[in-house]
């Protein structure tokens, strides 16, 4: 598709099909949609990324995104201090914020160890949690919530290890059949966990 | 997912969730992944709409979208202005143009008719495309190449009676079996016209 009638059309298309999972063809369905839209629409389109270029950082705190040097989490008075959650990355913030279950701090990895693709601790922000715990002695618990991978594995490992020195409690977020789940359909390593790490019966209604 | 840390981040979501086939999760994925990259692709991706935004427009004469007012095709005096091929958006005169087939004028419909979808002739450009045979009389043939739907061939017929005035040849673009396909998997209705329409042996290689 290299015959476009107009350059800016072109440019515009283009920046789109950079984008993971977007090619040439939707990156050009998109832009006419947004063509055939109010005018207003591209230039509010186009402001809202200028803004997030201008003004966007990472809370020095978790390393959240943030508007803010220190993330809304991070400063609000009403925020647990004496647990940290740490994620992979900021999607896992948003789905675990959304479960409105945790009221905690946050710390985001931005990755984890992954030696296959060339992700080790030092690309992480591991430096940066330990320096965290070192400065803040309100900190009773590490909540590690990656992903049960190999490489998840690894690196609930080396956080283990590497805050050892700050005497925390440190946990890992339960795995077990989803809520709504048939037991038949599990996969026999989540349904032999279940097992193993079963709960005492509650007798209470799922919220 | 309302629980963004970030409003720049949020309305960056939001605007791409806007794009049609984009939800918020894929929306938060393609912001996360620009921000990940250098800083200035998300600049220069907010400069690409910016300059769409303000400076594209569409072409006087066919309609097409363009950088001036009249469009790089219509202005060339390489084109053959004897014909014009008649589509229905944007994306067609692109896929005729990587052809190489075709060296004559477009006219952009903006859509066809379609009444199911509120759509007349009102809203097509079919009024400028009369006008433009008015004031040209170099123009000799039609071609219409419209989609093989009941709503492509009402504007087919349309057209041909709408244009019937100005003593054209009025053409369609030729259907068949694709280059390449094998018999047994086409349907019938291709298959039947590819039969009423056949033409005759001659013996070149495709290109």
């Amino acid at each position: 598709m290299e015959h476009f009638s107009s350059n800016l059309l072109q440019s515009a298309v283009e920046e789109f099909s950079r984008l993971p999972g977007i090619g040439k063809k939707t990156a050009l369905r998109l832009v006419l949609h947004l063509l055939k839209q109010d005018r207003e629409e591209i230039g509010r389109f186009s402001e809202a990324l200028l803004q997030l270029h201008k003004k966007v950082v990472y809370c020095s705190e978790c390393h959240n995104i943030s508007d803010s040097p220190v993330c809304d989490i991070c400063s609000s008075p009403r925020r647990d201090r004496s647990m940290i959650c740490v994620v992979e990355d900021i999607r896992d913030v948003i789905a675990i914020e959304n479960t409105g279950q945790y009221h905690g701090l946050y710390h985001v990895l931005g990755g984890i160890i992954s030696p296959m693709d060339g992700i080790g601790p030092a690309d992480l922000t591991i430096g940066a949690l330990e320096e965290r715990l070192r400065k803040n002695n309100q900190v009773e618990e590490l909540i590690l919530a990656l992903s049960t991978t190999m490489e998840g594995d690894t690196t609930n490992f080396y956080l283990y290890r590497k805050t050892k020195p700050f005497n925390l409690k440190v946990s890992v977020i339960a795995r077990g059949i989803a809520i709504g789940d048939e037991l038949e359909y599990a996969d026999e390593i989540t349904l032999g966990r279940s097992i193993i790490h079963r709960t005492e019966y509650v007798n209470t209604t799922i919220k």
